[in-house]
Order: C-alpha cells, then sequence, then structure tokens
C-alpha cells in the first residue's frame, strides 16, 4: 500500500509533486447536499499560501482550485468530490543541482532508500506543497461540521523559537502574518525573524489548535481513539516533531488529584485532559498542540553525502521559509477538522443520530 | 465501525473488558513459518503485569496465553492466530457501587455519552486491562522483526514526577521494578512512591523507546509515515496525553543549523529527527517518548456528578497503581513492535524483498 | 494482509481451525443497546449444523456458543462482541495420511504453494468448519436487521444435481432437512441421495436467498455495490462457483425491452434486477443465486501428487457431506445479512438516519 | 464511507461523472520503477471507447490521458499516480428532459432514495463513463503482470443474445469489433445487432476473461479470497447480473468425480475450478465469466414514474449501445487485472517474493 489516503468514511485521497504538472485530491464520502463552490476554498488557500509575508517563502501559488466531480449546481451529490490546482509556479531547475545529493533534514535519502527512485524537484512528494489539498479538502469538513454540528477549529501560533505570547487575544491571531494572539509582540517577531534570516538559519515553532463545540461522543475505542487519530494526523504534518492533548508533557510532572478534571453540575472544572477521555471527545473544547522543527532548507553550509556516498556540502538558495512553523497554523486546523469530520461520521454509523440518552455536563 | 483492530497487515483485533469472562485477540496476516509457542508470552507478559511489586496495582493477573488457532507443530501456518486469556481475578463487585458515577479523569462518561450503555466493571473496555493483548500481539511482532532483520525494540522510563535518571545504564532498565536506568537512584524512587500512596495520590511519568535495526525506508508517505503512525499507536495508550519523535518539543526552540542531522560518509552525526525523515526510517534509532497522566483513580476524594447529573464524591478504594506510567513501558515497546511490523511488511509489498540499490548511510 | 475479516462498519473477524482447540469470532462494530444471549445463537447454528440429518456429514458439532466480551446485563454495550465455540468432536487423526497428499478439488495444493506449511487436519483453515462462525455471527446482523428495519432474509435449496423444485411453498423450506420448498419432492431428494452415496460419489446445489424489507438506498458506487459486495460474500462461501443477482445469466439472451424493469404508481412491474440497480437496493426484494460445486471428498478413488510430486489415488473415508449445496443455506443467508447490515451503517455514516426526501414507489 | 476505492495495496480512486468536466483516477501503490507513458493508455482505451464501430454507442471520446503525478523521467516513482481525462463530447442537454423522470433499469431511481439528490447528465456518476478509468488504471496493472510475472489476461466474447461462437480462434477476438472469437460468425452477429437496432431493442451478453501465467499462490482466505474479489470486481461493472468462475453454473449439476480436477504428475487432467482452489490461485488460467443485462436505454417506450410519481413514458433518443456487454470486454480484462494486482502485492507482504518450497505442478 502506499497511503496517500486520510480517514476511514470521509477520506481524502491527495497526489502530486511540488513541481509536476499539478496537485489534487479526492475527497470520498462527503454527505450529500452540502453547499459548495470553488470559491469556499480560497480564504483557508491564501492563509496557507507561500508569499504572503516576507517572513514565509516567496514562492508565488495561484492556487486556483477547480471542482473536478462531485457537486451538481452547487450542491455536494455524494458522490466523489475532486480539486485540482495546476502547478503554475514551478521552477524545477532550481533543484537540478540536487538531483544528486542528499540534503540533511529533508526526505532525499529515505525516498531514495525506499524506492531507488525520487523525484527531486523542490522535494517532490515529500514537500509541504503537498499539504495545500489538506487545507483544500478541510474547507469541506470545516463546512460540514460547522454547518451540522456548529463545531469550530480554529489555530494559532503558540511559542516561536524562545518567545511565546505575554497575552491571548483571539481576536489578533488573523490580524497578523504569525496568526500570533498577542498583537503588541508582532514587531518584536518581525525583528526576530529578520535577525534569523540575516544569519542564514531557522527556528522551530508551537502550533495551538483548538476544537470548540464538539459534542460528547466522537471518538472510537481502542485503536481509533479521538487523541490517537490527532495524534497521527498532526504527527503527519511536515516538520512536526511532536503531539500534545491538552496538558501534554506537562502531565508528567502532575498529581492526580490536579490533572483529573473534576465535575460539577454546571461543568467541569479544568480541561487538562483536552477536551478526550477514553479516547472519546468530552464536550468540553479539543486542545491539540504540535511541535515543529525549524526548517532544515538553510543559507548556512551543513555537511552531507550524495549518490555516491562521497561528502559535499550543501546550502539551499531556493525559496524556503526560515520557520515554517508559521504557514502549520492553517494545516494543522485542517488536520484536526478532518479527524472530526470522520469521526463524526463513524459516530453516526454505529450510534446513529440520535443525541445522548444521559444527561451532558454542560 | 468501532475500531478494534490495529495495523493494516499485520492486523490485531482484541476484544474483552477488564471483569469479563476473558480477553483476547486475533493476529492476522503473520507471515508463515514463525516458530511460537505459548511459553513465548511469558516474559513480556510479566513485565507488564500489574503486582509485580508494591509500586503497582495489586490485582493478581495470571495471564495465561492459549494459542488458539494459526499455529500448527510450533509454526505459524499464516492463518489467523487467536490468543486467549481467562480472567480470573477479576472482582466486579468492587466496582458496583461506581455503576451510578462518572469518575473524574476516567471514560465513565465518554462512554455513556457515546453508547448510551456502559460495562462498569474495572472501567469495562477502557481498562488498560486490553493492553494486556497488545503486549501479547507484540511478541510475535518482535519474534519477528527480531529474526528477520535483526531489529530490537527497548523501553525504559525516563521520568518519574519531578524525577530524572541522571545516569543511563541500558543493562539497570530491567533489573529494577521501575524500568528506571539509574540504578543508584531506585532507593529514591521506592521513597518517592511510598510517599505518593501515603498522600493517596498519584504522579505522571515520561516513557521512551528505542527500536535499533530498523533498515531505512520503512514509512509510508504521506498519511502512513512511520512517525504519524508511531504517534497514533502511542497515544492510543490509556493515559498517554504527548508523544514526541526524536528532539521532540525541544526542537520547537532550536535552530536549523542544530536540528538538522548532518551526514558523514562514515553516517549521521546527530538524530534529532530520531530515526526518521519524511515519515520514512533513515535507519537511525527509532526514538519515541511519551507523556503519561496520573492515574486518576486515587483514594483523595474529587468531585463529580451521578447518571442524574447530582454531585458526588469519588475516592477510588480499589486496586490502582500510583504511576501507571512504570507498567506503560512495555506496552510502549508492544506498540512501537507492532508499528514497525506492519511497516515491513507494507514496505515489502510495494518495493519487494530486495534491498536498496543505493548505498546505505552507515 | 490475511482477509480473515469480513465487512468495514459490521467487522467479523473469525479464526479457528477444523481440529484446533476452537473457533471463534469476532464482531466489531455492532450498534450498542441490542440484546443478545448465547441461546440465540441456537437456532440458526443447528440449521448449519452437520448430523442433522443422514444426508449431511455426521459430525457431531455441539456448537455452544460462548460470549466472551461486548454484552451486559443481556445488551451490546458498542464493543467488540467476540463468539467462541471449543471444537469437541474433533478427531485428528482420521486426516494423518493425507497430510503428504494434495486431495483433487481441495485447498491442500494451494495452501501448501502459499504459505509452504498447511494444518492437514480436516483441512485446517480451508474447512467448511469456519462458516459457523459467519453464521453466528449474522445471528447479530440479522436481529438488529430485522428490529430496525424490518428486514428479512431466507435461503432455499433452488436445484440439487437435476433436480429443480415444481412447486414453490415457503412454508415447507424448514420442514424439511434440505430447505427444500416443494414437500411433496423430499422422498425423490431422498432416494438421489442414497444412490449417490451409493455410488460413492456427490452433486452440485443451487441456493436462492431473498431479503424482503431491504429498503431503497442502501449500497455504495461505485466499488461497494451491494451487487458487487454480495457477490463476494457469495463466492466466499466454500465450494461457490458462481453468484447471480435476479436474472442472472438468463438476462444474457433477454431483451432490454423486457429485463428493464417498468415502473408503476403502484409499484415495479417486474424484478429482474434483483431489488438493485446501479448498486444501489431499490426496496424490492433482493434476489441473490449461487452454484455451488459437488464435494470433491468422496469415496471414488481419483488421481493426485503427494508432496514429493509422486502420483497417488485419494479415496475419502471421513465424515462428509454428498452435497455440501444443502448445508450452505444457512452460511449464504448469514453472507447476505452481513453485506445488508454492513451496507446499512455506511448508509447511514454518509446519508444519515433520516428517510428519503423524494416519494417512495411502493 | 462511499466506496470509490478499488484494491487494498494497489488501490484505485476514480473520480468524475459522464458530463462533469473531467474524469480521473488516482492509482497508489505502484511498485516504483515501471516504465510509464501516456502513450501506454492509448491501446486498451480505444479497445473500450464508443464510437468504434456502428455497433457501439457514437459519443466520441478522445480519452487522452494525461498523467498529472507519480512519474518521473519514465518511471513510477512509488508515489500516487494520477491519471485524468477531460470530457470532450458532453452533451448535458441531451439528457434535460430525463431530470425529472426515473429510467426504468437505470439507477435515476436508487441514487435519488439513496442521496436525495442526483447529477442526472447522461447517468452522472453511474454512467459506464467511469470505466474508462478502470481500463486506465488496468493499463498500469497489466504492465506490471507481465513484466515481473509474465501473466497475460485477455477477454473475448463468449454468447450474444442467443448466439455463441461455434469456434475459438484467439487470433480473431481482436480483428473484428465484437471481441469474438469465431471469424466467420461476424457477418451473422451484424445483421443480429442491425435488426435489433432496427427493432429499438437491446440485447445481453456473455463475456469470458481469462488469465494466464498467474503463479500458484494468490489470494487470501478466508474473506479476500481470490474468486470472491474478481466475483465483486466484475460484479461491480455496469449492467453484470451473474459471475462464474471455471465450471460456474454448471457445476450444480456435475458429479464430484467429474468436477473435482484430478491431478498427474504432469499437470492438473482438467481446469473445472477455473485455476482456484480454496480461494487461492492453483498456476492453471483462471477463468471467469460474467453475464451483462441487456442496456436498458432504448427507443422502445417503457412506463415509468416522475420525480412526483406520476407516471410517464420513456424513450431514449441519446447515444447508447444495443449491446453492452461488447465493450464490457475489455472491462472485465481491466477489473481482472486490478485484482491480479492488488493480490500479488498482498501475497508478497505476508510470504515475501521467494518463490514456492515445494515442487509445482507444471
Amino acid at each position: 500500500m502506499s497511503s496517500n489516503s486520510f480517514g476511514k468514511l470521509f477520506t481524502v485521497t491527495t497526489f502530486g509533486e511540488s513541481h509536476g504538472p499539478a496537485i489534487g485530491c479526492v475527497v470520498d464520502g462527503c454527505p450529500p447536499g452540502l453547499a459548495l463552490a470553488a470559491e469556499d476554498f480560497a480564504a483557508d488557500l491564501a492563509r496557507r499560501a507561500t508569499g504572503r509575508s516576507r517572513h514565509t517563502s516567496q514562492r508565488r501559488e495561484a492556487d486556483e482550485v477547480e471542482i473536478l466531480s462531485g457537486v451538481y449546481e452547487g450542491r455536494s451529490t455524494g458522490t466523489p468530490i475532486a480539486l485540482l490546482i495546476r502547478n503554475v509556479d514551478a521552477r524545477p531547475k532550481d533543484y537540478a543541482e540536487l538531483a544528486d545529493t542528499f540534503r540533511p533534514g529533508h526526505a532525499d535519502y529515505t525516498y531514495w532508500q525506499k524506492y531507488g527512485i525520487r523525484d527531486p524537484r523542490g522535494g517532490g512528494r515529500s514537500s509541504a506543497r503537498e499539504t495545500t489539498m489538506r487545507v483544500a479538502a478541510a474547507v469541506i469538513a470545516k463546512k460540514w461540521l460547522a454547518e451540522r454540528h456548529g463545531v469550530r477549529v480554529r489555530g494559532h501560533l503558540a511559542q516561536l523559537g524562545e518567545l511565546v505570547p505575554r497575552a491571548f487575544d483571539p481576536g489578533a491571531v488573523e490580524a497578523n502574518p504569525f496568526f500570533w494572539p498577542d498583537a503588541a509582540m508582532v514587531p518584536e517577531l518581525e525583528a526576530y525573524m529578520d535577525a534569523l534570516r540575516k544569519a542564514g538559519d531557522s527556528v522551530g515553532a508551537r502550533v495551538t489548535v483548538v476544537a470548540e463545540g464538539v459534542p460528547p461522543g466522537w471518538g472510537e475505542p481502542v485503536y481509533g481513539k479521538l487523541d490517537a487519530e490527532l495524534a497521527a494526523a498532526l504527527m503527519g504534518i511536515n516538520a512536526v516533531k511532536g503531539v500534545e492533548i491538552g496538558a501534554g508533557f506537562a502531565a508528567v510532572a502532575q498529581r492526580g488529584s490536579t490533572h483529573r478534571d473534576e465535575i460539577a453540575p454546571d461543568g467541569f472544572l479544568s480541561n487538562h485532559a483536552g477536551g478526550i477521555l477514553g479516547g472519546i471527545s468530552t464536550g468540553q473544547p479539543i486542545v491539540a498542540s504540535i511541535a515543529l522543527k525549524p526548517t532544515s532548507s538553510i543559507l548556512r553550509p551543513g555537511r552531507s553525502v550524495n549518490l555516491r556516498g562521497e561528502p559535499v556540502e550543501v546550502a539551499t538558495k531556493g525559496r524556503h521559509d526560515p520557520c515554517v512553523g508559521i504557514r502549520a497554523t492553517p494545516i494543522a486546523e485542517a488536520m484536526v477538522a478532518l479527524v472530526l469530520m470522520d469521526q463524526a461520521l463513524r459516530h453516526r454509523a454505529q450510534c446513529g443520530d440520535v443525541g445522548p440518552v444521559a444527561p451532558r455536563i454542560p
């Protein structure tokens, strides 16, 4: 198998290389009757797009989505929805000299070892370009989740290198190119990024996604737990090295008397669990965080080997993000939305549309 | 669907509740010809078993595995291998009073909201008792991985509450009941646990698993990445709240010039990646860590509600671990082994048994 | 993979060899709240059991089902339901001499070529003994389909060798050991079978299954069509060589003006389609027929080869059915029920519990 | 779920409606290194294409395949191969008047009942247009099967209405527009078809596919049997109402002493099994036959109802085949090839590339 599909009942299959003719996806399992148009994809693709500010890669991606199937007179029909984006700013020649070299920190070596062949143009299939289609597919999921269940999925940057927000203002997140919840710190972030670029280096980041409005009962014991599927979805984003649900690694040093979220008749008294118990949603906000590594494509030269095992020096002169974590915010949202959509359908397959029989904790 | 199966080509389906008549599993997809006997399961099940020391739950689990199928004259035949363990020390009456109550930090409420019915005896299906079968199934995977590829999967406790090892001696890990790699600290750990028990409280832990000998090329882009599948497998263990691969969350504050693992002709110069690039193994050791929350079943009373939404006070008097993280060590190993086994078969499905065509980095 | 699971959302995983310690299954995905007890399985297992009359194999199978999990206080909980039957009348020694030989018409040679090892005791995993668990699992599906949707699945023998029923009386089917719908012909069938046994030979059969009450809308285009999944389910029964839906092979010589089922406001005017159009149920009865080959285990000696490629003569003296098709009736019902159950859950996953928006054809 | 994917390890996902902007597919799991170019698809697509002779639909389909991904410098890379065909001869207006009507024998009514919405243009997703992508995907499978294993898959028309071939000449099949193995009968077939067209009617057909060179050992007990998967694949082709393996329904009246294929040291003495025993290939030719119903789209008016349940008369004036079975020949080949490809990869996942350990029957 080759695992280019995500989701069991709301299944997204993506295809395409960074500098091939096109990227695209097929979304299978969408409920019928959902209003959908090409314009619906513009906002989230723009949020993900590079070239948005001088702090992210300067590749210009038009990212115009064409709906090839599955929509009739503006409504989903229940048949597969295929989306296509032509690669218009592909510059394969930028990468010609790298065809022979394994860039450190990249998938060059591993693809070669796995397949004995690789498309070296811009990382080929391993490029973050592929995540464009995750964001596109998630637009469909977000629409259905919002309309049917009132679910809202929002991400923000929670750390950039050593910098952490000193305030949290949800309204600030979409008003700056860093998805940063503390507007006052934006100049500081810009200076930080400029210094980084000048040094020819890059830095990691932490992104947090919160899903509000998820009803209790989504998630499947014991190998399809909501947190386990979120972990896979988020760890599968390029450059992610860690995933936390709720308290995450802070739980290691916590006491049980602190961590367990006590319950009063009018609601949970805390949310260290991040909205999930036993792999099933509690009705509290779902909270997930990820660690993104600093991009390996930097100006500072690094040691590596070529196809013949000889030592070479690698320095990346192409268009790259000094912090890939920034762009990861809408991608992380997308993956959370795809997981929730899939679990929503799985839940109603087994348990039906009917609501819970026991009183809900508010 | 209900998601009680794990793995796509080496598929483990588990069943059974904590205090039902039995727990068991069906292992489908095992290559034929593997030597296998009931005795093979004893060692790892003993490592996982409660009752091993006074620092873990006092439930006595005999955990005698019966092989019901798939083995003929001591060899796997390629047909499904069913394993069965009778629950001999089930004490359902211990839990009678809890049938009406949602214990804070447990899956009681979420199972109820999902299904409208739950088995309250010892947590039913949500109990860590289920992980016994993961360990059993992984014995088969470990054997095949070791015999066929020389892969060795070993875990240890990397943090207990605030305590971290001051030394790392692989030989120490199996010589103390904490899987602790620093023998000199064991008395300190015992005192720490005794104080915790006296306080009627519990604490979290961090477990690290290392898989050595994994060849380059295992893992599937882009939704079946080795790290993504490890993340799901590990996050799906009871009480896990975070997963890291390699540098994990430390990567957030790292520079690209540090994090990217440079390569010399005689090998990688570091392993911040944790042995995985682009979702595919590099040939370096696979390193994964998990955060386990403190168990919620503690003597100290906590606030909750009952089935009718009325406030109640919950205090657990049954047999429970003050640190579930300790026992999680062999379980985490098991999940890593199951993921590797599955990926090994998936790799040869697409790419065959033949080795890499390019020179390998040593 | 090894494919011992059936169904995507109502998933049945079976295990066990004909003469191993036990056979069993795990049913995953059952909706919660279904009443279920060990007694529920008795009727259909008795219908399937050998030893029912002198016209089927004389092996005595007690077939007492033990429910190991997934049921609490008489109701399904939504967790996996494991069923176990111990093999009490296994006589492995009957088969010792066959371990070296490939019986013609059996799976001996193919298992050996696939796996390089096989369990020769009674055909091991390839024995029809495995179908016991299909029938058991289908008891659960039949209950839910009947209670929730009023679906009723019934099979009958439609041909035995050259004999075809001259009348069709639904009430007769369960009143004779042949599932034959024409009571007057039963003595003729008995004489036919006696002659066959005396000749040391066997004969094929045709079984037809009808599912009534299936609502329109079940089945998934384009690779999960209801008829395609019925075809797989039925062709996967031991000894089946052909599957027909509705008119089946008679459609080859039909005209379109005859075959297409015209529609009047008060209903379809015929059912050549067998209740399925475009892979989706129409609301008419689902009609499927299968061809079963004559059993290859007969007294009359046949030519074959042994493990060393040398010619041998094979004659079966064990307990075997001269017409396996008779026992296939409840098995075919079971497979149809399992397909319908799975499709029912798949339909509500994508389209919800809400009924059709257009007027239904009565 | 929605089931627009076929195959577990060699997975084909198709999308597109008959008169939408495009049809396409994503082929995931192709082994790396296979030579592949757009020209490879021309021959089989032409064989399937309508407009080939006056005896099939007059729709002109250019069917130019664009490879969007997964191929680099003429070789498959192991990443998903996306294929796209623009619909250039779509005439949606031909179908405007049918949007309100359920055509008898078509999927109009069932799609409406399932989804509450449907694309009426040319049958939308239920059109045989979708099978174009099956044929395209199978080109890849056929290449790999031929190069790696010497497998050759060939189909022919085995019956047209009442007509059956009086001779079998493999060389004749590709030399006439009917895939008919008896060249002398071609004028008779042409007259038969002309009479049918004049009568405004249609007729069914029987197609047989033979796969030669399949090694013993492919196919998975017990729910992924080779014959079961062939049955699903073939029954899932539009208009198919029956599937036979080997002797098929003729087995009903056979004796066991005839049907079982005896074995001599130099080979099997017959092939009633159609090359499959116990769901696993024997090494003999795989033989499968299908029954195709007469197309329901005919000039002769038929009774039906409209969306409001009112009686209407339907007569099809668009471009349609009087015998869809003719074009089904390459489609049936394609499905057989896709099943074999998938099983080849599944076999080596579990059992490796190494050949059988026992002597093979020649």
